[in-house]
């Protein structure tokens, strides 16, 4: 392990951190809000950042694997720790302010306020920005406005970007960076025009499109989008939302007129899923509404809670339980690779599907080979296990987690939703953190547990658990 | 697919099997019961067993997994139809009937009967009977009692002994299948004699027998095991549910004084779990119990559903949501290999954990060999893919049943818990299917589903799905 070149680019990662405080800032300016809610922070991520930049020259630039786990992991933690000073400086609780900022960067959307409306704009436009900025990933912007980073750490990406691997558009890492970024940034301002004509004030619109194209789902208002009780807005965001749980090299490549990569298996099993399961959760909520409201309800119940968005059009906690538990089922599922969704990801779901079952006819006649194909491609075995192993402990650490949180007193539906909510990355849960509800009744080892499930759930698992095994952090092994 | 050998010794099977009518129709006599409940199913299935034999006499007598498959997976569903007669001729509804006739020789221990005590003594025999036989296996008893069939079909012990594989005492699977039953009926007696010194009836002593080493869970009293309300026949039981759930071919090399199997990875393993979760548990329930009874209570419920037996000395659904949490998960372990426990089993999870903790260093360090070791050998590849997917099937299972049963109108907690109940053959679920309740109020089309997952369950999955694959039925393939 390269100690010394991971401090460096972690220090690195919080002087740079430190310009986006500029954004809220500016916000604070303008409605004026106290400015020292940011600029404290600011200044500590610049002082603290620049200090250990210098002092930790690396003697090496290899960077591996780990090391790029490493940066990637502790990146994120550092971010939202730093990311948390704003609400501590509103007289948040540390515990709060960090599962906050946690469930912002990890674009999880899970909430801690109960009052949304109360707080100052200038902070709630932090909340949302953070969002938007863990949506892409932090680590993605860096490389991709940092050359210097880009160059030597081939392997940030991949450590970075949910799911597979990076389709290879252009060989450089940087291009496909900036790619990303600038689809990432187009469609953003085309979220915020449409929403502002739809009617919606423009820090309204800013604010919930910074959170729906990162999937976070964190609102402006208590009631989500049931505030503005309108299905045109209703319709742009769903679309949106269905957007950002797209690989977003699929989108770039929609953008620039390429419509054969709507053949992608992966893209094909996303929508089926969407349709499929809004037609049931239609059918099902058919007890309650009336056909055209059982449409518009369910569709977007459905996108926002697979697509891991976790925005609300209704209290879907007072729906039947077959619909909660259709719900449940769809966070598991989640976005696609290369998304900003969370979740086990459509194409995890697919393969693992496809997988299981040719084995039970394997186990009937074990001479036969059986190939699982992705894109009429052969899937090689190595990532076939990989995706097993990440599915075994996927479910292991959910199901440990459940029963952690609910040591703590949290009754049976609310503890395994609350840990679906937050290892998938989707916010609202059901029971105690349902859809009406925030997690601020739950106490500070619950909301401990729960911000770590946040953490490795975006980073997929390996990324932060590699951490925790001692043998990670020997010089050779 | 030789469908003439499968069809042929399907009727084997049934022919045989009407012989075990007589141990319930020789109790209906002893205690003055209709003796027409017995005698009827006897009949039918000598008559349709025998002309089915004579006219389906294959032309070739070879046999490979697939037969195998077939035979077990047909051969219990028509074991579970024959033995749903009683039950009709004492106006039961087919549907329950069935329901408790595979909950019987799946050893689950569901039951859709209320008040159990309102049955005649030779049905509550047959109930128990049911278990027992389904505990070791039936078809591993005809094994060992027909050589015929023993010689022609390896593959038919290999499909049965639920877990990985029988390990070898003898070459012969003869010879294993009638030292495994031996070791059956020493256990038997010997729990007997316990039960009923310790003060039970004869009657209620060998019906519990009869439902403890077949982890079955059946009683034949609605208030289970707390009926007695005795702590040294509530230990016994405890001892013997612990030795059900124990690979058989360890405890014959242990009576035989072979104790070196006590190093046993699986072993050891099982006991940890029952340890750590008994002291859990124990600790959990000090908020109701002082320490002696919640000992008592808490290790006796662990071990009762660990080891897939279901018996209840206490309404276990009024306890803590986090204890219930825990007995929920705890049904998923199950009991070991080569025991009659159902579940996941031990060595998978073990062999689940361990893999999947590997991967983590793995795909931080991509060129390391992880490798698994069981009993100091280590694991092959193909082994350790056939669990990944059968643990990933097993969950796809899960949550589609269980999503299913909700569509019916049953509650969340009480869908979840109805499933996990029936899959890991444990019989008391929790909520409407609680222990101090029973399956009686669900819908039909529940049961149904139900009694599939406790089929499959029993099964090891890839048994019974095999059957649902068309390509399975081919001549060639
Ligand atoms: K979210
Ligand atoms: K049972």
């Amino acid at each position: 392990m390269n100690t010394r070149l991971v401090v460096n680019y972690l220090s690195q990662i919080v002087l740079y951190f430190s310009l986006v405080f500029t954004i809220p800032l500016a916000a604070a300016i303008r409605y004026h809000e106290d400015v020292y809610a940011f600029a404290i922070p600011m200044a500590v991520c610049a002082f603290l950042g620049s200090i250990v930049y210098v002092i930790s020259k690396p003697e090496s630039d290899v960077a591996k694997y780990k090391e790029g786990y490493a940066i990637v992991g502790i990146g994120w933690l550092l971010i939202a720790i730093a990311g948390s000073i704003p609400y501590v400086y509103y007289s948040i609780s540390p515990v709060d302010a960090f599962f906050e900022a946690m469930s912002g960067f990890t674009t999880t959307g899970a909430t801690i306020i109960d009052r949304i409306e109360d707080l100052p704009k200038s902070l709630l436009l932090w909340r949302s920005l953070t969002q938007w900025l863990g949506g892409m990933g932090i680590v993605v912007l860096f490389v991709a406005i940092f050359p210097t980073l880009a160059k030597k750490s081939e392997t940030l990406l991949q450590a970075e970007v949910p799911g597979l691997k990076v389709e290879k558009i252009k060989p450089r890492l940087k291009d496909t960076a900036l790619r990303l970024y600038a689809t990432y940034m187009l469609l953003t301002v085309l979220e915020i025009v449409l929403l502002y004509i739809l009617g919606m004030s423009l820090y309204d619109a800013v604010n919930h499109t910074f959170t729906t194209l990162s999937t976070g789902g964190f609102s402006t208002h208590t009631e989500s989008i049931a505030y503005f009780n309108s299905p045109a807005i209703e319709f742009v965001i769903f679309i949106f939302m269905i957007l950002g749980g797209m690989n977003f090299v699929l989108i770039y490549l929609l953008l620039k007129g390429q419509t054969k990569f709507l053949r992608d298996t992966e893209f094909r099993f996303y929508m089926a899923i969407l349709l499929l399961a809004g037609a049931i959760m239609t059918a099902i909520n058919l007890e309650r509404f009336e056909l055209g409201e059982s449409l518009r309800y369910s569709f977007f119940q459905v996108a926002s809670i697979m697509t891991t968005t976790g925005y609300t059009t209704f209290d879907f906690d007072t729906w039947s339980d077959s619909a909660r538990l259709l719900l449940l089922m769809l966070m598991f599922v989640g976005g696609s690779t290369g998304s900003t969704g969370g979740g086990i990801k459509v194409v995890r779901i697919y393969l693992l599907t496809v997988y299981s079952l040719g084995q039970i006819l394997k186990s009937a006649e074990p001479r036969t080979a059986r190939i699982v194909r992705l894109n009429d491609e052969v899937v090689d075995k190595e990532t076939l296990h990989n995706i097993t192993a990440f599915f075994t402990l996927y479910v292991l650490i959910f199901v440990l987690s459940t029963f952690l949180v609910s040591l703590t007193g949290l009754d049976m539906i609310s503890s395994i939703s609350a840990v679906s909510a937050t290892i998938n990355n989707v916010g609202p849960g059901l029971g105690a953190v349902g859809a009406a509800e925030s997690y601020s009744s739950l106490s500070a080892t619950a909301k401990l547990i729960l911000a770590f499930n946040m953490w490795i759930g975006r980073l997929e698992l390996f990324t932060v658990l590699s951490l925790f095994i001692p043998s990670f952090w020997r010089e050779r092994w």
